[in-house]
């Protein structure tokens, strides 16, 4: 089976979260799902900024492709005579979408991707911009079909897999890193059972995951992420696949909370664990894990779910976002480029420098 | 540092969720908890099978004193001559009671109590079931003081704990049991960090532990409960304090879901792994983990929280509230006879029989 065989992809395209409509930038609204399916316009950068922070666009790849069309709104609020000058202009604005979230890599590989365009770019810059945040997005989603195929080719027939989070069209710009490769592995025939962790404490695999999967008709069986490695040793499952927030030069990757308690209960049982991100997603950049910032949000967030307050007042609550799993759980790292078996700084450097 | 030494337990007398008023059994509603603090009043003995059924009282230590006040009564409603016939009298009642949940053998092991208790009586049988339920409730608070201070023995100075569900006041006659470790710990000075999970579904931890140790003036930390690991990476959290429904004559040990994963990365990190229960826990009958039934629970328990719905409609969800601990994986088990470090068939044997 090739990349365009047997997969109806029109089949996964019922969800696009970023749409840019020419004038505007549509996000669908994250944190009304599932139940409000809502599309916000954004005029301005600082509203897509805002956007980002908040949530209501959410997942790496998602976030970086926001943000390239953040700059293309920035540039109305700009004059400049080529692209040299705009990108001095821009560079406040681009800060601004920077610092939205600090641990996905895509969001400044994205910023810098814009920031290169530009740079070479004369008086048709604003075109050029445009451009570009289209490249970005078209890419992904190609990066993601890619992906599905180059994943759900290490996963024998007959398997369950469990996903963390949300890595579907939800947190890209259309198929999804790990649960493109679910899909695809659906697809195929060879993945028979899905689980999907509640992700505390935004929910996203208990709002979004099984909802999105559910648009495609594919069932999947919600778990407690607590339940997780009860349900490894059950057997059924033999594979956990997640997605990437940034995966470093010896292949530790940062991913949502969750994802490293994840790998060490997966090596406890014997159970495989794919990492699924496009390679914008790495960071030759950082050498090891620890240099990862973790974005630390409100611990609010952990007080109470859709407005409603189930913890008393006056409690100290701890609330990283995100974790690091190191290299050594990780059994296969999947990017547009290829899958890196058991990774480490020779594999990584073999396959993403020079 | 004897057990009369320097705890003040009347500072942890604040809450006690069963209270026998000689004609009713009040249950603190902990579904209700943090929020609102009310009892509700049991007159018959299927209220309190409901209420032990719908978690109104819950905890493995709480749910064996109120089955056996439960039989006291159920002892209203049968008229008999002596115990004897009593017994056969109140079995129906009885067997409701023990259905009301399968994983904690302390409902079984309170009820065999009660039965024992009627079997020698005379015609005082009703009077002398008053007199058992009463010694169950009184034994339990007591082997909670001796269990705290055998437990905090095994803690170094300076050290922080994480704990799981709510195995305080809430969950036995008062004081707790990995609770009561964390209590008298933190009365020693040697605990100097709390850390509580979440403990999804029901968010024991978040509704009822911080509270619980809010209201003993004991700062706690919240965290989600897939934020373990990434916590325990950290170097913050020395020993995992958790309690148990069940623990098997080879030491695996059934506690809420969520407790196996724990378990799993204490050993990773090289942190140290506590169980805390009364003898009433310990099951020399079941030979291994295998054997226990592990309670699966409606799937709508993960459809949302407090009432707010975050999950799609048509969503399959798994939903077991146990999972077993290997002994291999616990470094102590304290009970009110003693610790048995590294349990295995031969110490529990040693401790447990004869």
């Amino acid at each position: 089976m090739n990349d365009t065989d047997a997969i109806d992809y029109a089949r996964y395209d019922h969800i696009r979260p970023i749409r840019w409509t020419g004038d505007a930038l549509e996000l669908l609204d994250q944190r009304k799902l599932p139940f409000v399916v809502e599309h916000m316009a954004c005029h301005e950068s600082d509203a897509v900024a805002a956007a980002i922070h908040s949530l209501a666009v959410r997942g790496a790849p998602a976030i970086g492709i926001a943000a390239a069309w953040g700059v293309v709104l920035a540039a109305r609020e700009v004059e400049a005579g080529d692209g040299g000058s705009a990108l001095q202009a821009l560079e406040p604005a681009m800060a601004r979408l920077n610092a939205a979230r600090p641990t996905a890599v895509n969001l400044a590989w994205a910023l810098a991707r814009m920031r290169r365009a530009l740079a070479g770019a004369g008086q048709d810059w604003r075109q050029v911009l445009a451009l570009e945040a289209q490249a970005i997005a078209d890419e992904d989603l190609a990066a993601n079909r890619h992906m599905g195929m180059l994943g759900a080719g290490l996963i024998a027939p007959g398997s369950g897999v469990l996903t963390h989070c949300n890595t579907g069209s939800l947190a890209t710009a259309g198929f999804g890193t790990a649960l493109g490769v679910i899909r695809a592995g659906v697809a195929q025939g060879h993945v028979e059972r899905v689980f999907a962790g509640e992700t505390r404490p935004w929910l996203q695999g208990a709002r979004l995951t099984v909802w999105e999967l559910q648009q495609d008709g594919i069932d999947a069986t919600l778990v407690a992420d607590s339940a997780a490695s009860h349900l490894m040793k059950t057997g059924a499952v033999q594979w956990v696949i997640v997605g990437a927030d940034r995966i470093c030069a010896n292949g530790d990757t940062a991913n949502k909370i969750g994802t490293y308690q994840l790998a060490i209960a997966a090596r406890h049982h014997g159970v495989k664990f794919m990492v699924v991100a496009p390679s914008s997603t790495v960071d030759m950049d950082t050498a090891h894990g620890d240099a990862i910032e973790i974005e630390q949000r409100d611990p609010g967030e952990l007080f109470g779910v859709g407005g409603v307050r189930t913890v008393a007042e006056g409690i100290a609550a701890w609330n990283p976002v995100f974790d690091v799993t190191p290299g050594g759980l990780i059994d296969a790292i999947v990017t547009e480029k290829g899958v890196i078996q058991t990774p480490d700084r020779d594999a990584m450097q073999a396959a993403f420098s020079g």
